[in-house]
């Protein structure tokens, strides 16, 4: 049945219904109730939460109601390095060191180079752990906590999680590997081995301290299915199963459809290393815009912000609800003009960049703070 | 086709046609030129070499000429910890330690507490691990020389372990783990990735020294199929294939078909752990005896020592040439009686594991000299 998009963790496409997609996925919609309970504990809400960025949970109220009872929970998320970060990546690692600071919570941030390394044809082992190590510094520079941030590049931990990942091996056939990653025969027996070493941070939480510590994955909704082996095993093996909490798909910068990714294309992605220059004359270029034909028409009609991604991308970047609110009105109206969002989402995402860079080399001399090695 | 037997690396069992295994297996018999080959560096043939216990290989001659020109090898094998060693398990490990002495080889032993946890339903991960290093004390007590010999158990050295078999996994399809190993779809994934830790001890005495090192695997013939993907991939991954000399099994002492083995039952399998008393009683009353029904007719007729296993033991024990000869002549003449063999096999194996639990337990405070660790 043809429903206009993909979403599974290998492929997204089309113009996606996030909570068609929801329900499909079997996760449950962030309801005010839920929102509010958040609220209790932050003050204000993440304008990644307000404005259901982050839109779907597993298990997020039953994890919240153990931390109303006193009980910690640990933060978990990933990379898969297989090149340069992009602004796509950032969106869940913004919002997980927000998690972070409201509820103290540790953070496992596990950078998979064994996993591109496996099904990358083209990248030998090095060259992932490389690229792991300069994406880790994208990571340190959003300003996590050292003090509970431990990134682990997957080779350098593997004797720890190897033994985790046996015990989560162990109660999962090929049959469910298959039907969950979409392996076939022609698959390689490592990329069949892996899901149980992406299950491990699960359960490393609760296996440093010795208590039973659930975890909470902020990921896209596309990654959900990586976790439903680790949830499956959790029971089996008496850990807590994990909770989650995913966001929608930053766009491609060309357009509404699918989620922005290297593979797409230069024209529809921003990198972290692209500089000033190359930033404005993408956004400038190629952002698809929701504005008229000509300014005149514009001036009159309007623009429609819920297709320009110029707007759809502030809506990621722009912290300040009053000035986005003040950008949609404006453009809907047409007093703002295409070529003007765009400069603004320019400014914005220049801005944002060079800053970033620049805590990204200070990183580099703090990096051993966060890596977790055995 | 029902061919009488059945060999594989989970089942033995049959009348083994040893030749007719080898050319199924696509292995290659040793030949006398081979034997000479070998006796030029030995000064004098192994007794399992002479008696053809060590009966097929692998590139062997490949190996040796290879070491005539000055080249060295490593030596690799094995053992999978799920209980007590027996007398089956120590047969290759006592050649492999002759042929560390010979050809100034150094050993790789792997111990694979993993495999053995993934695949057997009540074991515990802890459990195969101690298992592991109560029977690397079985292997220290052969006699290997601690400078030369490296006992890996593998949940403690996967990390260097895994950043191999990654390699091996990536050239190694689910397709092919199937057709070797027998997997099915619910076989679990640990069991789909294991081959590739297994392999991974091949390819180490290279990645180690920085150098081109074949490896030389003694074992018993059904564990070939375990090292075909090692040899597959060998050349994908720039290493030396491996060799292989494969031996025939230490038949049950219940009579000639299969192989000893712990599953087969208490009174088929002498123990490391079996005191004098159980040895005695196990070899009086269990082993199948190849003599007549009563004395007279013993002593008319004579013995078949073919078919009778305390003569096919003490082929795989005595180490003396002439005495063995003789036992074979005097059974087959009938001037040694069933009882006496039994007697003589008795005693030998009393004293040989007298010797070897003693040198067992000395090996405890060594153990450290032996283990690789990451």
């Amino acid at each position: 049945m043809n429903k206009g998009f993909v979403v599974t963790p290998w492929e997204v496409s089309g113009d996606i219904d996030y909570s068609r997609l929801a329900k499909e996925f079997g996760t449950t919609p962030i309801s005010d109730t839920l929102l509010k309970k958040i609220e209790k504990h932050s003050g204000k809400l993440h304008y990644m939460l307000s404005r259901k960025i982050f839109f779907s949970h597993r298990d997020l109220d039953i994890l919240l109601s153990e931390y109303e009872k006193g009980t910690k929970f640990a933060l978990y998320t990933g990379r898969g390095p297989s090149g340069d970060t992009h602004l796509g990546h950032l969106i869940p690692w913004i919002f997980t060191k927000w998690l972070q600071d409201v509820f103290d919570a540790p953070l496992y941030f596990q950078i998979t180079d064994d996993e591109k390394y496996l099904c990358k044809r083209d990248l030998d082992l090095s060259q992932t752990t490389a690229m792991g190590y300069e994406n880790a510094l994208d990571i340190i520079a959003l300003g996590f906590d050292p003090e509970k941030t431990h990134i682990i590049v997957d080779t350098d931990y593997s004797k720890t999680l190897y033994k985790i990942a046996l015990q989560v091996a162990k109660k999962t056939t090929a049959s469910s590997a298959k039907a969950v990653f979409g392996f076939t025969n022609e698959t390689n027996i490592g990329m069949y081995f892996w899901p149980a070493m992406q299950a491990a941070p699960c359960f490393l939480p609760s296996i440093l301290s010795g208590q039973k510590i659930r975890t909470l994955i902020p990921a896209a909704i596309d990654q959900d299915p990586y976790w439903r082996i680790a949830r499956d095993v959790a029971p089996k093996l008496g850990y807590p199963k994990t909770s989650a909490i995913h966001c929608s798909f930053l766009p491609p910068l060309t357009g509404m459809s699918g989620k922005m990714s290297t593979s797409e294309g230069m024209q529809s992605t921003i990198f972290i290393s692209d500089d000033e220059k190359t930033v404005r004359k993408k956004i400038m270029k190629y952002a698809f815009s929701g504005g008229k034909e000509t300014v005149e028409e514009h001036r009159k009609k309007g623009g429609n912000p819920d297709i320009d991604i110029p707007y759809q991308w502030l809506r990621y970047f722009e912290e300040d609800e009053k000035k986005l609110r003040k950008i949609y009105d404006d453009y809907s109206s047409g007093k703002l003009l295409s070529g003007e969002i765009k400069q603004i989402l320019a400014d914005k995402i220049s801005k944002f960049l060079a800053e970033h860079r620049k805590k990204r080399e200070s990183a580099r001399k703090n990096i051993s703070k966060f890596i977790l090695k055995d």
